[in-house]
């Protein structure tokens, strides 16, 4: 049976729940693929920290291209997270004819066209599903079950401590800066939250799935993006007066040739389906002209959930490449 | 540009809807693909009903040799219904090294392990999206972002009549006799609603997310199934009091290796997310041993809906043979 050895780059949070998830599940992948699959060389520097997973020295290197220099190794896991260097990493793999599959949305926000560009001059595979909703398969089903569609309209909620906020300060008519301590001490939310409460990181999923959806690129800074900072409990209890609830949204809607989008906090009615996404959950609601409206609920972050849409994308690639 | 024709068995509702989309959204699928769709040839009795697309005396054909034995046509969608000559005419057109894409449940269920295992031998494709949940993403979600995943759970509504049914006895306060009527006037019911009322079509759709998710095939015959016709009005009160609805629900659990799988009512608490999926709508509930729970929601019917999945499907076979 075939080995198919993989370069990780960056074995913190995320990479160690794609470890984890690969050790967990080595067996079933056996069975679902045919392939055995391994993380051969990880580019980490902190080689010592406690992981609770069954990694040995040998595997780290400080030197990329040792992973990308190395003619075993076809697929690259990049999970470094920010823009640089796993961008120059990315696309570096991809000129050494790696696959590559990351979950990093800064980067594959701020570099969508450079990235699937490269890809596609190296022929190799560039997938990113775990960028947007974690472990959520939205990406996939947009361009493949769903690709018959004209897409009309997407709605998310893409960031799991903002709606962990709003719907703490809901249910328990708390103030968003007592509910944001309250996150941190749980790890919930980042000491510096900013990318998540003011709505950068929604925007740089938005950003993502427009270039998918509409087949336009908009840098996430040219996104009107609002996060929740500024949202008191006197607006959750005007929402609830009129049986709604505040929830921050990625929008986008195409009329014609007109593409709108934004990112903001926005006031649904109890009864749409978004509404009942509580905490730490995401949730994509998408209209497309033949399907109508489909939506995809799931944890939209954390080391399995992410782990498992990782390594469903590093599978994909190992059956295209070696299941022929 | 290649234009890649289609062979099309049946030109019922489902047939006429895939139609639909592929005429509503040619351009699209052009950009999308790079490739040009064509239903060239049609087989279907009835060529002279109306039906609100532009097709021609020429595609029609009485003979199915004439859509398999035509070496311009790749991909053979089966729309006829029913488990046999649909099963037949599948195999058949797989042995002439066509792909085959289908909606067709009873079929696939009745015979899941000699289609999958045909398609093998012959080296075609062989997908079926459409066959559970209309135009939800559920079976391509399974193999390929969540094949990571050991899955530990499926709970689905699975069938737009019934909880149809169920949801207006709960808001309104109906007798189940009475609403069945009113849904067979308004045409959610068929005149002869018992695949429908007593679960078999969940069933057969039960016994493919089986297949699928724990590699298992266990015949719809049997597993224990039990519709929603002796549910009262008396029932869904008792449920109300508990604050608790009533759904039809497909359910599988693997525990080691033991499965347990049933199609019956079952009481939901209104917290649980498949508590609020109403009327027509689907909606499938998966738990993986990575990723957690995830839900899928969408419209589990209609021509449409149905035929944006089962030319989703049409659409990756194209890309797999003609884009390498």
């Amino acid at each position: 049976m075939k080995t198919v050895k993989i370069g990780l780059l960056g074995l913190g949070n995320i990479g160690t729940g794609t470890y984890k998830t690969l050790e967990m599940n080595k067996v079933h992948m056996v069975e679902a693929t045919g392939l055995n699959f391994e993380i051969s060389k990880i580019l980490e520097r902190d080689t010592t920290k406690k992981r609770d997973i069954a990694v040995c020295q040998e595997q780290f290197t400080q030197d990329p291209d040792d992973i990308f220099k190395d003619p075993e190794i076809d697929i690259v896991i990049e999970l470094l997270g920010g823009i640089e260097p796993a961008t120059t990493f990315m696309l570096d793999a991809m000129k050494h004819k790696k696959s590559v599959v990351t979950a990093n949305k800064a980067a594959v926000a701020a570099n969508f066209e450079k990235l699937t560009e490269t890809a596609k001059a190296n022929q190799v595979e560039f997938r990113y599903e775990a960028s947007v909703g974690g472990g959520i398969p939205i990406i996939n089903a947009l361009t493949t079950v769903l690709q018959a569609n004209e897409f009309v309209e997407i709605q998310g909620i893409l960031n799991g401590t903002t709606n962990y906020i709003l719907t703490q300060m809901t249910e328990f008519g708390l103030q968003y800066e007592d509910v944001l301590k309250k996150a941190q001490e749980l790890g919930f939310a980042e000491a510096d939250p900013t990318a998540d409460v003011e709505g950068i990181d929604v925007a740089n999923k938005l950003s993502i799935l427009i270039s998918i959806m509409f087949k336009k690129y908009v840098a996430p800074k040219n996104i009107p993006t609002k996060g929740i900072s500024s949202i008191t409990q006197q607006d959750i209890e005007a929402a609830k007066a009129e049986d709604s609830k505040i929830k921050l949204l990625a929008y986008a809607h195409k009329n014609g040739s007109h593409l709108e989008y934004s990112v903001k906090p926005m006031v649904l009615k109890n009864s749409h389906p978004l509404a009942s996404v509580s905490n730490e959950f995401n949730a994509v609601y998408v209209t497309g002209n033949a399907v109508g409206e489909v939506m995809f609920y799931g944890k939209g972050a954390g080391p399995l959930p992410t782990g498992s849409a990782v390594m469903g994308d590093v599978l994909e690639i190992a059956k295209k490449l070696y299941n022929k």
